[in-house]
């Protein structure tokens, strides 16, 4: 099978090599419009040939899209214009509705599956790739109905391919869920290094003082605008919702704080506790998937 | 030399453990109010032997208290009150202004030595201590001038042998900083683990949707409310200043991406992308240390 990748960063680039690595795919191709990035991904081995985009369409059995979900939105629907009559084309955005919105009603909307693999890392680029990046990971698949069935077990078995766990649901509730579990900690990481940053003007402190933990809460402030600030735009309302939901639970536990109301507080951090417990359960079903892998 | 740790927890018990291992400690002894604490250190080999508080100070060269900070402001005065001449007394409480607060003007102040190694991990109690927990890590020793030479040096030497780096500031501004460098970090995902228990009631979701991005930014939302209740209320002038910048500041992300301010968004998410640099700066310093260690 002939796969393209359009958009040959992070996600692009770990997809090629994985597809490749795997079997499912026989040859891929890369798409990107910056050449540097496509020179780049061929001389890292991620892709086997770099083409344009109409030429990669004219030759491929599915084609896949890792680009910022604003140039998915907008690219989407000439490429299901232009695609053959039996390409399935999967996008890999972390916003569904927009995407899915996009291309109702689309003659060709029946080729396209939707995707959304939770993976990632805070780096980006080609050089960023890496061939485990999606494994044990959940793969989202949003709106089965409106794909044709052919595509969805194309879809599907590729993201299996890819070594995730395929989960269903409906394009508006991933959006508003994602909002909350993913596109927050973003916000919630960027913001809290801006305001490190703004007040800590000598870095030296920060260098002494910063420990692991700290770390680990700021990682996500090193993803890129680039890709980060469309997901915002895409799924502004819900994640407007949840950044002020966020922002009244911080109030208030300011004000326990001014206030010295401990047991207010405790309760509040015993609570938050139970994510323990909830990622807990994350890892044990990641590594009994992991387990059933090794043992098929 | 005999040390005695007070409190055997994440932090003391890996103090134990790493003290005796490198050689600095003849004889650990642990003291802790929580029998079952007490015992499980023991039974873990974190110590040589349990002890009550009095019978500890009366034999041991260096006291270490690893308890909360709350705990540390009760009990140093007595301890002090109680130690021989040749004793030194640390602390490892994560505020410091509070502490030597009320033991200024001690007949004993010299003796004592306030500390705070910046280590730590979202576990506590005795199973979660491990002895390279402070490795490569900054030790900061706070108002050195308060101390005797002979204290102040032994402490520095403690904490040379637990692997870390020594750094000295007062503890008005360890206070200020720690308070945006890791208190605020703290807060930041406690509230953000709460926000996301609170929306998504159905755990399936967090299961299926959580990333490792969630998973880093929440992960201190499992660190122990028995700890961090006494740092937020001991430091609270400076943690409830660093969280109102924190929310002024998510509120004005919070409006960009209400009113569609693309621009602004992409210089705010920009600018706090240069932690990048800054936290890359901190990884090679580090492994700068082990290699130095190395080669020593």
């Amino acid at each position: 099978m002939i796969v393209s990748i359009i958009g040959l960063g992070l996600i692009g680039g770990s997809a090629a090599l994985k597809l490749k690595k795997s079997g499912f795919a026989d040859q891929v191709i890369g798409v990107d419009v910056n050449d540097e990035h496509a020179d780049k991904a061929k001389a890292l081995g991620l892709v086997d040939d770099t083409l344009v985009l109409p030429k990669a369409l004219a030759i491929s059995d599915l084609v896949i899209l890792a680009i910022p979900v604003d140039s998915i939105r907008k690219l989407l629907p000439s490429v299901l214009d232009r695609i053959e009559e039996g390409t399935t084309v999967i996008d890999l955005g972390s916003t569904k509705s927009g995407i899915c919105g996009a291309v109702l009603g689309h003659i060709n909307r029946k080729n396209f599956v939707a995707a959304h693999p939770i993976a990632g890392t805070e780096n980006s680029g080609p050089e960023a790739a890496f061939d485990s990046l999606f494994d044990g990971k959940t793969g989202i698949i949003c709106d089965k109905e409106e794909s044709q069935e052919s595509s969805y077990l194309l879809a599907k078995a590729c993201l299996e391919a890819m070594d995730m766990h395929v989960v269903e649901m409906d394009s508006k509730s991933h959006d508003l869920h994602i909002a909350y579990v993913s596109h927050l900690s973003h916000i919630s990481s960027f913001v809290l290094g801006q305001t490190v940053l703004e007040i800590e003007k000598d870095e030296a402190t920060i260098f002494n003082m910063a420990g692991s933990g700290f770390e680990s809460t700021v990682r996500l402030a090193k993803s890129s605008p680039k890709m980060w600030g469309p997901i915002f735009k895409q799924n502004q309302k819900h994640i407007s919702d949840s950044l002020g939901a966020y922002i009244e639970n911080l109030k208030a536990f300011k004000n326990m704080i001014d206030e010295g109301q401990e047991e207010a507080m405790m309760d509040c951090m015993e609570n938050a506790n139970e994510i323990r417990r909830v990622l807990d359960g994350i890892n044990d079903k990641s590594k009994e998937r992991e387990k059933l892998n090794q043992i098929i």
